[in-house]
């Protein structure tokens, strides 16, 4: 016999997927319609508008993809290069190394640009490496969930674009927490995962295209690798002449139409200001409670803060009490920066007063129950004071 | 301002998707647990073995994939054949034909035995086609989705094994609906769609891979081109190790799994016989309407049947009136059946008594509208008969 699902209550402060408000939920639970139904289509038509005010651009070719935000990267790539093309890539942690690998199995010729973890990389790396390489597309990731870093992106675009190439970003971790700013910063190809600062659950892949890629992708010389994540095929069905390609995930989209309307509702500026405020207020509050923090102040991400594993405390016990205790998950280090960091999200729906205090305080507990000596309260008492000021 | 989805009410008994139990609805809708929870990995142990009773199987990779059924497709694809590597597909419909496709984009060395559409390909000619290829795949689709055509799967199971190659089947429309049999038949690769028999949203592919094929997948000369669907890594991720791969569509997962424990519920036997009955039921009330079915009485599914368009019927405004009237979604001819016939699904959910009568009646209503003389509730009464035949 096998028993209907029984889940325990959970406080998602990791780096996704994040919690998921109840509308969308509900949304989501909503009777299907048909791929093909007329009223399918207008829903559609909705998020593919709603998909640009969150990324902040006109781009006609905006979807969501069928897959996780990995496929959102695939389809990036595998769409805009083909074999033995030059592509550039900012690779400053686990993300950054995912796109070499994913540029590597289709063929492409693929160089980075290298920085340590928890930093971003210089511009001026890029333009060095631009003139040596003549890439087809340079591709960074805008928040790299791996090590919480903001890679400031205008200047690498402007180099990208004045040596002819086009310019790629991972905004997995940034969307809807931070401004992505597709047509501003002119970012030709932008993909994200649902389940991070649009509070959706994981399933879809946003994507952007510029009418510069697009233009790359009408003048392939080769079918796209991937059947499923073929632009070609999908922008016809997403686009007027609604071919069918594949069974679109109908609930999901729903969800996501959901999400995006509570976004637009929210308003992105007040989102941004609301991220941004609450971010600086934990990473005060850690810091006062005498925790040090991996990134530099002004690369740090709001909506992730990675904080240093003080020394001689057992990262995964921590973390499994806070889960045990608190419902509380937070992520631990990947690749180089396993068990040496926490990962603490503060995204969409997770992204309240009340999560950052209730974290502070169960975080505090914890440690102090291993012998940590922290000063008592002083993590909530900064975090408050720079919400408090931040709401100024 | 953008509105809250509102969506009218459907009944779905086209190719898929099919309706959605609200017990799945609500548990699709469950607040999220982290893609590393303790309590996670131990729903999607669950939902391993859920599928492994679905595809009748031991088989220890049986995993649903994070994408629609032709992500299933392309992950049959992609992971068991290298460029260069020969593969025989069966092409009876649109989606053979996408199986080329996929394989054609890969690099493999792609040989076909084809057939008209609406019929099942004699094995007599996998036989001469294998002797002559020599492939390291066999491939055919199940239960053409395009065509209503179900394939004999034990005599090109046997072809294969006895020449050496991997039997690869689609089961998309198959699964859940009448016996795949994965152990029984031999087959090698199988893939799903959530969508269709298993009458869960679409957004995943189960897919289930035999020890032999495993064998082949380690002995890989290069990465698998899709990073997203490489099951090097995703076994990682679904079996003992638990390695992160990507961040696994949490709620369309707690659906797979309700989806599935309904079938467990209702049992395989008692949910094949259904099928069957009431498919019969329809295909005979259809044929005393006067109507005529695309399939042989020996090939038809009993979860999709496709009818002939009668003569001088405009195809596309009887199924407008059938939705816009009734709510009932039927779906239309594809490629070479474009305009000619029409699929009306009997899937998991929607395969119940009150669909059949409804659809017979609504149907009799449009088509006497637009003129044509039919029995007067013929089709309804020889469906009933049948069913009650059946039930005994």
């Amino acid at each position: 016999m096998v028993h209907e699902l029984k889940v325990p209550d959970r406080i998602l402060m990791g780096p996704g997927p994040s919690d998921v408000s109840s509308m969308v939920l509900r949304a989501m639970s909503t009777p299907l319609l048909g791929h093909l139904d007329p009223e399918f289509l207008e829903i559609m038509n909705r998020t593919m508008e709603l998909l640009r005010y969150v990324f902040e651009t006109e781009n006609a070719l905006t979807v969501p993809m069928s897959g996780t935000g990995s496929a959102g990267m695939e389809t990036a790539f595998v769409n805009f290069l083909e074999p033995g093309d030059r592509v550039l890539i900012g690779v400053k942690g686990l993300f950054g190394q995912r796109m070499a690998d994913v540029a590597g199995r289709l063929g492409a010729d693929v160089h980075t640009v290298e920085e340590e973890w928890g930093r971003p990389i210089d511009p001026a790396r890029f333009e060095e490496a631009i003139r040596r390489v003549k890439p087809k597309v340079v591709a960074v990731v805008h928040a790299e969930t791996s090590t919480g870093v903001r890679q400031p992106l205008e200047d690498i675009a402007a180099l990208a674009h004045d040596h002819g190439a086009l310019f790629l970003v991972d905004c997995v971790t940034s969307l809807g927490g931070i401004s992505v700013g597709v047509d501003r910063v002119d970012i030709d190809i932008a993909y994200s995962g649902s389940q991070k600062c649009l509070s959706c659950p994981p399933g879809l892949a946003p994507v952007t295209v510029s009418e510069r890629a697009r233009e790359v992708l009408r003048g392939r010389g080769r079918k796209v690798q991937s059947w499923y994540l073929d632009l070609t095929m999908i922008q016809e069905y997403w686009g007027a002449e609604r071919f069918y390609h594949h069974t679109a995930p109908i609930n999901m989209i729903y969800a996501l139409h959901e999400a995006l309307r509570i976004i637009r509702e929210e308003g992105l500026v007040e989102r941004f200001s609301r991220h941004l405020r609450l971010g600086r207020a934990l990473q005060a509050g850690l810091e006062a409670m005498g925790l040090e923090l991996l990134v530099e102040e002004p690369y740090r991400l709001p909506m992730l803060t990675a904080v240093k594993v003080p020394e001689g405390t057992a990262d995964a016990e921590v973390r499994g009490t806070l889960l045990a205790r608190y419902g509380i998950e937070i992520g631990g280090g990947l690749g180089a920066l396993k068990g040496r960091i926490w990962r603490v999200g503060l995204m969409g729906q997770s992204c309240s007063p009340k999560n950052v205090v209730l974290f502070l305080t169960a975080l505090e507990d914890v440690l102090r129950e291993r012998g940590m000596d922290l000063p008592p309260g002083a993590g909530v008492a900064r975090a408050v004071e720079v919400m408090e000021e931040g709401a100024h």
